[in-house]
């Protein structure tokens, strides 16, 4: 298929096309810009939940119990799972395989994981497009799964709309798991395995830190007490995610966010462009030539000037 | 003063100068710019030395021991301690102030702390511009010491000819401490507090692994057992730095590594200054206007591309 049939075919919701695309971002392949630009004025229909927490928090587990209530209610689901900190190449399924079978004659649901290739901005670059893909192939409920909560992880949220954070008795208190920005950018809190010891006190510390820092906020993040192996709580997170979609969709919250994100994504891409300039600009011609003398004659201030005005790559 | 008399004063020794100009490249104060390009002529004749190492390793008493070293030997001396993780604001001193006290009557050692302040890749070219005014200024001993080994640690360590990794049999097996890319940068190891148990297998573990990975290197990192605190060892250190010098002085090494180090220099310039462009301009103008519309009809890349392409702040 010409990329042309590509971009109708995904927003068609063919699989294979999904499939296809997603591929091509993670093999960073150019030709995916056009088919996005294509299908840009039909993104924004689907509702991007982003999951994180600690390793062994039983984000996986959530993750299916979702796709089952959305599945239920008549949704179509994407999933992609990153996991920033994995070397290994993509292909390979994070999390418990169990998901991908009792899913995997399901075509209501599209589920595929991305590991960390290249650099980090990449991983949170190609999980962005892999969700606008989802999105123009009209996945009504798109689910962002990360593992951990360093900042590589608070950049892949960024994408989502609604952002849940997942804790357990086992992974540590929560002020330890609130570190660094997570507090900022939880809109839902989940105590998973709360049948276990301690699971009251993870809940009580967590609704008074969100009582101290958000009681008046539009939205203070509600605390979920959950267990997800039983399927206990998880309906009450799915009521909360249809609640908060409805409240920031209203309130210009949503608006906001998502200008934000352009803004973020523009960013980026000036940045990764602009390094990929110097370091082509810097390896040959006469930006290159301009090293290959006295290095103490070299102005890098004005050398940087040069290069982002008006001296293209091979210029 | 003005900024040429700076420059001036700066090039003839001037304490006052230095200590100016360094609080000028942390206070992000432009003007500091051209200063620097008033003095880049006379840059690289220091010999800057950086040293890392886990917390409680000893870095501290190996620094202070070095400069009575380099004292003795008739060599001015000037110290840059940064702490990338660290959230204090500058002014203050990392480690022991006994050094502090030590030297503080000595006008040929000229020590300064800088901690994180906004971004990393900030402190990284603050600590470049900071080694480099010391090294117009005539110090031909200057040593950079960052804690820990992170990436923030990696970065600020480019900035030294010689690297010095500084590892004890307390801080851990040498395994863990090589991890995240310290093998390639480290030209000198140093077991310290070699008087504890375990310091001969750190010792073992870290010759056989430069055996087996660096053997047929111009260069293969010496490890050398130190205590510090006693001071032995540091004569063994100084005599290995100066040895390191000799060596890539004569065959290309240092050349080809200033060289990678102002390419690195000119493209985090590039990169930084790209990225506030983008920012002014998404805030701003045309630019900040095509965003008030329907997202949808953003095209991120097209307005990447126009960012970078002639439409500097402001226009």
């Amino acid at each position: 298929m010409t990329d042309a049939d590509l971009a109708a075919r995904l927003l068609d919701g063919d699989v294979r096309a999904l499939a296809r695309t997603i591929r091509m971002v993670e093999d960073r392949d150019g030709a995916v810009e056009e088919v996005i630009r294509q299908v840009r004025g039909r993104v924004g229909s689907a509702w991007v939940s982003g999951i994180t927490g600690p390793p062994g928090s039983g984000k996986s587990t959530l993750t299916d119990q979702l796709i089952q209530r959305w599945r239920t209610a008549g949704h179509t689901v994407g999933v992609i799972a990153v996991d920033p900190s994995s070397p290994f190449t993509g292909g390979a399924i994070l999390g418990d395989r169990v998901r991908m079978q009792r899913h995997a004659t399901d075509r209501g649901v599209f589920i595929r994981s991305m590991a960390a290739r290249g650099h980090l901005g990449g991983l949170a670059s190609a999980a962005r497009e892999a969700v606008r893909l989802l999105d123009a192939s009209g996945r009504q409920r798109v689910l962002l799964e990360t593992v951990g909560v360093g900042q590589s992880e608070l950049e892949v949220m960024q994408i989502a709309d609604t952002t849940i954070v997942v804790t357990t008795p086992v992974t540590g208190d929560a002020v330890q798991i609130l570190k660094a920005g997570i507090l900022e950018i939880a809109d839902i809190f989940v105590v998973n395995k709360a049948d276990l010891p301690g699971a009251a006190k993870v809940y009580r510390d967590l609704r008074d830190l969100v009582r101290q820092t958000k009681a008046h906020d539009a939205w203070p993040p509600p605390v979920i007490m959950a267990s997800a192996a039983k399927g206990d709580g998880v309906d009450e997170l799915a009521g909360e995610i249809e609640r908060h979609r409805e409240l920031i969709s209203n309130n210009g919250e949503l608006d906001a966010r998502r200008r934000r994100r352009v803004e973020a994504e523009v960013e980026a891409i000036v940045v990764e462009r602009a390094a990929e300039r110097a370091r082509t600009a810097l390896r040959q011609g006469t930006m290159g030539a301009a090293l290959d003398g006295d290095l103490r004659d070299v102005d890098p201030y004005a050398l940087a000037e040069r290069i982002l005005n008006g001296h293209p790559p091979g210029a």
